[in-house]
């Protein structure tokens, strides 16, 4: 499976690097900053998806590339606002898309005399590069006509991703910028998984989908052809979800990449959480409670939070609700036919979930 | 033509209000921030372009409405993120969307403990706002083969509006939000008509194409009868944006609704300015440079400045530019067939470029 994401890999990357979309931007380093983070690189999971979906349905597989450099491009975009809500400096350890320009503003230009300043100018700019990245992922899935996609098939797969994808998957990134200044005592468990499902799980659908409806010339998403295994793909995201929480907690945060906790010391909501909160004792969850957006915990203090959690039974909840979405989306591949795109896709599954970090 | 605009108005309002696109946005308070501004009104001249556009050239104008709604849409969200940009409080005497969305975190929401803001959470959601009204704006365009526009010509039109309307319009927006902070002295008047183009024009020229493409059905941009109603507008946006740089400086604040020489108290590159500090003298042009930023004028100052901008000349090669714009305009309207809607498009001309304030 390896060899063939490594494929997938170089496909986008052709297309990214090549495209001509980015050329006209001005200023220049707008134009840097747009392509920089698209054409870095990543594991290109969800272009695999479109890709060997349209396989998986006997589709020509060439006809779902630029469909699927759109859904990551996509992907990037919202990753640029992200980051700048987040105040996240780095990202797959490089400096995210606001700093590299708050860098360029710096050294090149003047900020004597305004109340602007070059950290307020590399946010800005930011905003501005990620939104001329949605333009492009918009562009390169209506470029699908040049691959013989038909018109009608294109303008489907175009509002799909405006109905499904932009507004229910912003809206999820609205929920979960939300919930850390919401009530915790009213934040349901519910309220969190849906907040995944948004954010997570929709645009890994359209990815399975956009596949699968270039492969059939199907429009109709409700078709259980498309619908398949756009539900195996939007279980799989928050399987993943669900696996990123528990490593969050009860993860080696070497093999990680962040310090065990963090979810909590930065207050942020998970399943995995509000389930403890939920099943806890009153005197055990204001334990736990009292520890949410402390700074950082000692090694002690680590053994405390996990305990709690592993004995309120939420560490078993999560674990049983992650199989039991690993165990869906293995039904609903089984509907199709085999051939190699459907081995890959079960490959894909256990990749994107069954990780050690 | 102030009853056919006000025809024009009552159409897109009924289409933005009645929209279910953002129906399942989620917090409420996002999706009222969403529907907001679009649905606030606004003298709606781009819509009015497109439909009248497509009935210059003998089209259906019912067929027209939703991409006219669509640059009606496509025009706020970048003045959502714009006003993010430039700190902007209030737009049509209203509090803009991040103020809105700011006062709602205030009453609303708990800060206690996080290192996030009010401002913070209004600027962030208003970033997420603008976004979904991007999408929002796409899928109005792409809704317009429900009024029986065919797959290939909104196809075309999608295609358009990215690689002409995105990129450009948000690289316009970025020259506009950088030159203040670069060196005035290598800042030619060239530059800035650029950017002008780029950050007015395109829209304009975009929403005239829309109707043109609709009403022909031919997807090629060069054809005459499209470009030339593109060639239009696009000039029609410049000779406005020169009228408003000029009302900034000799106009009667009261009615303009902004200070005099606020443009260069905030060191707003236009043309104008631009133009005065290349034609004068070394002594005069050291003068002129030392207002800019200042953060009022009295009186006296603003005749100085206003006897500096005249003395150089710049006054006068404005108004020759807006001319020379104005009679090209002229020209490529006269190309086409009489009908009611050259009339109301030659009108709406005069109305967008020819006001006193």
């Amino acid at each position: 499976m390896i060899e063939e994401l490594n494929k997938v890999k170089d496909t986008i990357d052709t297309i990214l690097v090549n495209d001509d979309y980015p050329s006209t931007i001005k200023p220049e380093h707008l134009q840097n900053a747009v392509r920089a983070f698209p054409c870095m690189g990543g594991k290109r999971l969800r272009p695999a998806l479109a890709i060997w979906s349209c396989g998986l349905l006997g589709g020509d597989v060439k006809e779902a590339e630029y469909a699927a450099a759109a859904v990551e491009v996509y992907h990037n975009w919202t990753l640029v606002h992200d980051d700048i809500i987040d105040n996240d400096d780095t990202r797959r350890g490089k400096p995210t898309t606001h700093i590299i320009l708050q860098e360029y503003a710096k050294e090149n230009l003047n900020f004597d005399n305004t109340s602007n300043s070059p950290e307020k100018f590399g946010r800005d700019f930011a905003i501005l590069a990620g939104d001329i990245q949605q333009g492009w992922a918009m562009d390169l899935l209506l470029k699908s006509i040049e691959k013989g996609v038909s018109p009608a098939v294109v303008v489907a797969l175009s509002r799909r991703l405006q109905r499904l994808v932009n507004r229910d998957l912003i809206s999820g990134e609205a929920l979960d910028v939300e919930f850390p200044h919401r009530n915790w005592e009213k934040l349901q468990h519910s309220d969190i998984e849906e907040m995944l499902y948004l954010k997570t799980g929709i645009l890994l659908q359209f990815s399975a989908e956009a596949g699968a409806v270039i492969a059939t010339g199907e429009t109709d998403f409700d078709d259980e052809r498309i619908s398949n295994i756009g539900e195996f793909a939007a279980s799989a995201g928050i399987a993943f979800q669900f696996r990123d929480d528990w490593l969050g907690i009860f993860g080696d945060s070497d093999k990680f990449g962040k310090p065990v906790c963090s979810d909590i010391s930065e207050g942020k909501p998970t399943v995995l959480l509000a389930t403890a909160l939920e099943n806890l004792n009153e005197n055990n969850r204001s334990k736990l409670l009292s520890f949410i957006g402390q700074y950082n915990y000692s090694k002690s203090e680590i053994e405390i939070i996990q305990n709690l959690i592993r004995l309120s039974g939420a560490e078993k909840v999560i674990e049983e609700k992650t199989e039991a979405l690993l165990s869906k989306a293995r039904i609903l591949l089984d509907k199709y036919k085999d051939n190699k795109y459907k081995k890959l896709i079960a490959s894909w599954l256990d990749f994107l979930v069954l990780r050690e970090a």
